[in-house]
């Protein structure tokens, strides 16, 4: 018979959340709601399914062609699952524009899919936390994305050794590439290979620029003195994105989060919509290799939709690999069951025990107490104490022949093992 | 230009939750989660995508073939998007059987698809709480999902004129429908009819019974005496489906919910795995004809994964027509804004004005305050109090010249419209 069965296995890449995973998954996002609420953010969500076309355009070629789950609807509309928050973000801005107090501070916690393969930190699905900023121009709003990442590690309790956040900015990253000899038209290819920079050894990663970005001796001699020490030319360049972003260091050196944030030319940032800062958010653990974080701002994503510019800077934070941080660096609490009582059932055919059971169950309800009760009348009272035990819940109460006859009630607290009988209105009178 | 943007509208049948609707999601999700952990019952989830055999068999003809979003994935798997959460479930619990101690006590809520025609009420997505119990046999567990149904309806402040729970029992059902004359063979067509009887008048369903059933005269007639007083042959049936609905319905007579209950035989539920008792919860708002919660006992379904039959009983309860009956009673509060605090920037190029306003939003944050900060140097403050007050945020703190020179900041209150300048310092301490 057994192997007529339909699997019980999750669909590859995605999660089942088990009532301890859960309460995980609970405790983690908590803390992202509470501290973007702290700065101000509005939460906001939109639907699991867009029309394609919304990420065709900027999403970027390896994500729209390799890994977007897209299909053609009932109703023959070419639709994908979201595989990113931006695009969907972009496009309510766009609908309510001119409604919209600004400038807007909101955020998400989505879930997206990507068709990838399996392994450490990236799975099929994830959430991911969305911060985002509509409508400030000056890198002020960069640095209070930087306050609101640190904010969020510092809340998890997260240390100084434990994770940095790097910087670059596309228009300064362009203009050096210009001054190392570098032509417009390998920017891109360029760019790939310094996205894959820190996965790979000094002989590889010139090895790369050598035969896919087909750059010459010279040039790659001048790239590769440039990483050694990227900090000159970033402060000697006269340009827009230079200015910015030595702005913006400046607002991180002059306040309490310098000791984590800097500068550093490899982040390149995989999405296409990117105009200005990028940023990721790195574990310091070396286990730990990925981006936990990223983003940077996009002042033209909206253009999609709307016939404006509207300046815009986000990023994005999502759970899988943020949960190997928590767990490689021993960060997560014990996380109990929200149940604090569970109110036995004495093995028995009187109705009585029933009665009484119920009639406590929701006193302690309507005090606000969480209580579970025993339902089945044939199972012996150590039982249904190893089931509490096993599920974490506190307090156990027993009402047996002797109870009922006196209205007590016998407590007992798996913790301490302390355990009591007492009249019911004096246990009741305690708990208020 | 602008006709050759990406339009703004979300996928047909979906939503978009600006922060306002986001604020009325979080609100009832809040009390379905506050109510069901009040009863001991924890959260799980699972993947939004399945494989599409999980629903093939039981979840019903209608959704499977003519709403379901099934597709191949680019590893040629068929996978559908969940249309609903129990075949998550039993497969979940079937992976963990023999670990997980039992009960097993859940809920969810989770966003389901359907293609359907969106309409009032109905959406081609939703959120759906699902509240189950498994390895409980006995009537005892459908009756605390009563419970828990009712508690969340008092605890958005429903009355008992404005909602009630209808019950039927499948085995009942089947017993009364051979006793009135009708074969087997036409039980399934006849419990589609009955599925209509509440929007159809009395000579359409009489037609229904006679074409689409093909029912005798006899049979039509004895339906109709039935359906005219059902409870007699109810009462004297004498099977275990109807000993098990009457034992029901007398814990409901014996508690506090009994006027919220009654037994009805047009309650047939359109999936195919219940096996037991069924119910549906029914505004009594006219308006509002669909039911807005619907489960009953399903003991088969986990034979789906295991070779084992497992007791369970569960219900759903949408949020696209729960969301309407609140609205129709005018059962929502006033959602405000959780942002407590805007700190405005004085229009100055002096960095001063945003470093002493930086300082203060932080200190705020430190003490758990919500607080935003203006960061634009170009604003006038009159259009930073229009935004607080658009936004709902009550207290606007102004540091201006005087204030920055003296340490001081005034506190403008924009609900009572009372201003006061103070030290910064005995600001600070008066909040604590």
């Amino acid at each position: 018979m057994a192997e007529n069965k339909i699997s019980t296995q999750p669909y590859k890449g995605s999660r089942d959340f088990y009532p301890e995973d859960m309460r995980l998954r609970n405790y983690i996002f908590g803390i992202w709601k509470k501290v973007c609420e702290r700065f101000g953010y509005e939460e906001y969500d939109g639907p699991f399914i867009e029309p394609f076309e919304i990420y065709e355009a900027k999403t970027g070629d390896e994500i729209v062609n390799q890994q977007l789950y897209s299909f053609i609807d009932r109703g023959e509309r070419k639709v994908a699952i979201r595989p990113e928050m931006t695009p969907t973000l972009a496009r309510m801005v766009a609908q309510k524009f001119y409604e919209l107090p600004q400038p807007i501070r909101w955020y998400s916690i989505p879930n997206l899919w990507r068709y990838e393969k399996p392994q450490r930190g990236r799975l099929r699905e994830h959430y991911q936390l969305n911060v985002d900023i509509f409508g400030v121009d000056s890198v002020e709003a960069d640095f209070e994305l930087f306050l609101i990442l640190i904010n969020i590690m510092q809340e998890f309790g997260a240390k100084e050794n434990m994770f940095e956040i790097k910087i670059n900015h596309r228009e300064l990253a362009e203009n050096i590439y210009t001054d190392l000899g570098i032509h417009k038209k390998d920017f891109s290819e360029l760019n790939k290979a310094i996205d894959k920079k820190y996965k790979l050894s000094e002989d590889d990663f010139e090895k790369m620029l050598k035969e896919d970005v087909k750059l010459n001796n010279g040039q790659i001699n001048n790239i590769k003195n440039f990483f050694k020490n990227p900090y000159p030319a970033m402060q000697k360049m006269k340009t827009s994105g230079a200015a910015a972003i030595r702005h913006l260091l400046k607002l991180c050196d002059d306040s309490e989060i310098s000791k984590f944030v800097k500068y550093d030319p490899t982040i390149i940032r995989g999405l296409d919509y990117y105009t200005g800062t990028v940023f990721e958010l790195f574990d310091l653990n070396p286990n730990n290799i990925r981006a936990m974080s990223g983003g940077g701002r996009y002042d033209d994503l909206v253009s999609m939709f709307l016939n404006k510019k509207i300046s815009a800077t986000g990023f994005g934070m999502g759970d899988v690999t943020f949960t190997n941080f928590l767990q490689d660096w021993k960060l997560i609490p014990e996380l109990k069951n929200s149940c604090e009582y569970l109110i036995t059932l004495w093995p028995s055919q009187e109705r009585d025990f029933y009665d009484r059971g119920m009639e406590l169950s929701q006193k302690l309800r309507e005090m606000g107490k969480n209580a579970e009760m025993w339902l089945d009348s044939d199972t012996k009272i150590d039982k249904q104490l190893k089931y509490a035990d096993k599920k974490g819940i506190n307090n156990v109460i027993i009402i047996g022949e002797n109870e009922l006859k006196n209205n007590e009630a016998t407590v007992k607290n798996l913790e301490t093992r302390e355990q009591k009988t007492l009249p019911l209105k004096k246990f009741l009178t305690d708990l208020k």
